[in-house]
């Protein structure tokens, strides 16, 4: 099997906005064929939205969600392109299901991009040296994924309903409105914390 | 007149919790004497809130608040010492007007205490030349108060009442409630920001 590189992976994330082992499989499978990979992607439906993700989304809404009587909060910005998706109900309930979705899974980052890549390596020591110990050196990667899917809201199976990652959960709303759909940013405040 | 550090303005700040320019103008009128300065404020009734500001306060609330149908919203944590305080209407509205503050008046930072140094030494070197330029290099230290008036929640003009500054406001809280009172921290987005 060919070696997939990560700034391949990366390349055609930019490309399909298909999230990263969507990416990874489509590229193994294709031993690393860029355009070939996006058409299994697209073949597969997971590129569906990926036209999408590069086009400005500065509209949106910034939502609140306070739980405990105000011993949790959290402020949460999601960008679409127009006022009028904005307004709509369905785009209303996915500002809320994530400012639930924050509040509940406590997320550390938005994505995998914000994540300081010096953190990144410590982890992957970390589970290098457990999964050698463990005698199964293969197994670091995936703990890797296991950290990734706690630490980032994309990456994190969605509250109301874990088959899905909340990315998941995105991309179904760009493919519903027709618009590219972002989480922006967020804030997670725990009284006395 | 006597020359007062801040140093020590700071040491009478965290003695009686009164406001960097009461205490600087306590220890002036006092030239630089401590506990002099320290009854000049209790006699005003400035020290009154002073003897609570060490208490720990681990409670309160986390409120938010959302203007123009979610192109605004602020995120902000209010601490008080008992959940008794924190459920009382009181406490509520000042935790709401706090949020209002934010949103209306955009403060960069809580207190004085959480600028950056070099930030304000840039502000500083820049006032002065100003001030030199236009003859009234007195004028300088006048400049950066204005300044901390804008960029310090603390500081601000209480949007609704201009005669009194959000520590004020604090303080008549604290002196009410009988309980340590403050302003933890806070999150601001402006949508597409």
């Amino acid at each position: 099997m060919a070696e997939i590189s990560a700034s391949l992976v990366k390349e055609l994330r930019a490309i399909t906005g298909a999230g990263i082992m969507d990416c990874r499989n489509a590229l193994a499978e294709c031993e690393g064929d860029l355009q070939k990979a996006q058409m299994v992607l697209r073949a597969k439906g997971l590129a569906a939205a990926g036209k999408k993700s590069g086009r400005v989304a500065k509209e949106g809404l910034v939502t609140s969600y306070i739980h405990g009587e105000g011993r949790l909060g959290v402020l949460v910005e999601v960008n679409c392109e127009t006022d009028f998706v904005a307004r709509t109900q369905e785009f209303k309930t996915l500002a809320h299901d994530v400012a639930m979705q924050i509040a509940a899974a406590d997320p550390r980052y938005v994505s995998r991009d914000e994540i300081p890549p010096e953190t990144v390596e410590v982890e992957r020591a970390v589970y290098l040296a457990q999964a050698k110990n463990e005698g199964k050196p293969d197994a670091a990667e995936g703990k890797l994924e296991k950290w990734f899917a706690t630490v980032c809201l994309l990456d994190q199976p969605f509250i109301r309903d874990d088959s899905h990652t909340v990315a998941d959960m995105v991309r179904d709303a760009i493919v519903k409105t027709g618009e590219n759909i972002q989480i922006r940013r967020f804030a997670r405040f725990r009284l006395g914390e």
